[in-house]
């Protein structure tokens, strides 16, 4: 699973160090030893390997056991393209991959460990086995990366910085684990209690803070298994934190400690990024809930079409709540038609919605919006904003009948 | 403190009825008799008594005990006005009063009654007695209303809805009273509780949403004191909830009831106001906690001052985290200097700063800027939302130096 990643993502990634600094400060950082081992086995921090020939994007995903037609959105980074988001369970090896350091992180379960330490009662040091011990659950939610659908933003007052994302950064899956709160329980959050912050087991600097109550919802989880299958790494295996609803940067991928703070924590992925900044450059407010969203995933854009009878199908989602009604137009918005959702699996997954079309010769633009359980619903434009999250607007697909 | 108030705020308010069907609709919504007698009581809904002559804004302030200088902003609602702005905490009287309907609610203590109902183990019939039987607990704590600053929007594409606020919808205040995460455990939350829904005792569409992992958070409290005295009934006594950060719709006033539901609430209050709406009419996301903002409160905008040394203060807020830092600046933002913070009364508290000042002759413009422990800030202008809700804008204050 050690690949040796092509270099070209750097301004991602914190700068290069020696080893030897590199081993202190993940010591420092509270890495355990086998992690430590296995952050120094990953090619992108051996400072002293010397490394292969680029290998090819086919390559990479070859070793990290993924769809060799996942799209490359820079060498860490993964896309599912738009032909392959047919099922209401993504499979595993088609979910998307979105790292900040490197991918190929290798901790094997029976060397992982995970540290609780701050403001608890006990801190506790917890093995693999000590998490299967632990009363299991399974919640079926959809994951996005933050950014998802970022190539939608307008280039006005300027292009928006990172990963051009289409709509592919979005999965949804079954995911099984243990509560997180169970954990905080066994170690007694103590008052005062602000954030816990998660540390990735990928790079020191990986570490997230997430508020308290948050981190107590019961849906909040530490997840091994994804649709029933051992948790793959580059998704984040052995263990990961997973947070429904809210962008991806809160689901911790590999996930190595916790500790509980007093304050809200003011690392890099919490105040420099996944937050919203406004057009002069304020920092206004956090990236938390992915905003309601739907794309229709069937026609695909440009599709050219027999006439007659046509389903329109497609998946919605929203952080803030459950899926309660799609609409579609093939009007580019003029009028449209309630969907019916066809499939749905509770307020934390994806639904997939579907409506009939009989399509007559000519060109259409069709559209689909939805709404959730707090009435929210889709932009025709997403606010911009410096980093380009949280796009949520309503998407169009060109068509074609013949 | 029964008062027949000015019917001019009518838009804010529910149709009219009969006062048999109101009390239909009360016993419905699981009003208590005493609470329907209160409600009765207040002249807004009691059809058949005679109106007396439309009293002044002094005779109703006189009526609800607060002081007479507060700014009329609709019958049942008053702005604390700028040069009053001058406490730390800010005196009862002194308060922002904002109500949706009437505002001289009346229940006496020993006749209010708090009922629990829903995804509970155990209905709950709480006396007031019940409540101060349990560990109480103090916080300081601002509370703004979500239209805040609103007179600040532009009226570009069109006039924000809603009361044109100054500065003056906050107020700080020392709150006691206790967690209502105590009442839930008292009552035992069954799984798949979503949220809280807390009916207000001054009308049945009073009902507001709190997410579930908000409403375990023990700064959310059930509250029956400010600033050490008995909660003015204006401000929701004999008990309120209080959602610390957020804005204040989520502080239901005069709350009697309290409903654990598994799923998110779609009242009035949660979906058609208390939204973001974009231009175009889209609900993209719910108000929640207020923003950063800072507002100097001295000198006051216009004031004319002798050239020298001039101390400039104010106060700063976040819903989001503590404030960190706050900046000034005497030329138009032109640059900046750090204040000093002078006092405060951790995370959920505003804070006072102050910042020296060698004015010279001639005219300048003042601002400050605030910065919380997330990293967030202020913009220079406000996104523009059809409600006018969140306006945290850098605020300026023209002065001339004599």
């Amino acid at each position: 699973m050690t690949n040796h990643l092509p270099g070209n993502d750097q301004a991602n990634r914190p700068r290069s160090t020696s080893r030897r600094s590199l081993i202190g400060r993940l010591a420092a950082a509270g890495f355990s030893a086998p992690v430590i081992a296995s952050v120094l086995r990953d090619s992108a921090w051996a400072q002293d390997a010397t490394p292969d020939a680029t290998p090819t994007s086919e390559g990479v995903l070859a070793g990290l056991g993924k769809d060799s037609r996942l799209i490359e959105q820079g060498s860490t980074t993964f896309e599912t393209p738009a032909e392959l988001m047919t099922e209401f369970l993504t499979p595993n090896d088609q979910f998307f991959i979105r790292s900040n350091g490197p991918v190929s992180i290798d901790i094997p379960r029976d060397e992982w460990r995970l540290a609780v330490t701050g403001l608890v009662e006990r801190e506790l040091d917890l093995s693999f086995a000590d998490l299967e011990a632990m009363e299991p659950r399974t919640i079926t939610a959809f994951l996005a990366c933050s950014g998802q659908s970022r190539g939608r933003f307008g280039n006005e007052p300027a292009a928006v910085e990172g990963t051009k994302w289409g709509n592919g950064a979005i999965g949804n899956a079954e995911w099984t684990g243990v509560s997180l709160i169970d954990i905080l329980d066994e170690a007694g959050v103590q008052p005062g209690a602000v954030e816990v912050v998660s540390q990735g087991g990928d790079f020191p600097e990986m570490q997230r803070g997430l508020p308290i109550e948050i981190a107590t919802d019961p849906d909040v989880m530490l997840v091994w298994q994804m649709n029933g299958e051992d948790l793959p790494p580059p998704n984040g295996g052995p263990v990961r934190l997973l947070v429904p609803g809210w962008g991806g940067i809160a689901s911790t991928k590999w996930v190595v400690g916790l500790e509980v703070i007093d304050r809200p924590f003011a690392g890099t992925y919490n105040t420099e990024s996944y937050v919203i900044i406004d057009e002069v450059g304020a920092v206004v407010r956090p990236v938390r809930e992915m905003p309601v969203s739907s794309v229709i995933t069937s026609p695909l854009p440009d599709a050219a079409l027999p006439a007659g009878p046509v389903t329109i199908g497609g998946f919605a989602w929203s952080g803030f709540g459950g899926i309660e009604r799609v609409e579609v137009s093939t009007d580019d918005g003029a009028t449209w038609v309630e969907a019916a959702i066809v499939e749905e699996a509770g307020p934390l997954s994806w639904v997939r919605f579907e409506a009939p079309w009989e399509a007559a010769s000519g060109t259409a633009m069709l559209q689909s919006r939805a709404f959730d359980q707090r009435g929210l619903g889709q932009p025709v434009e997403t606010e911009w904003n410096a980093k380009g999250y949280l796009q949520n607007s309503i998407y169009r697909v060109p068509v074609t009948v013949e």
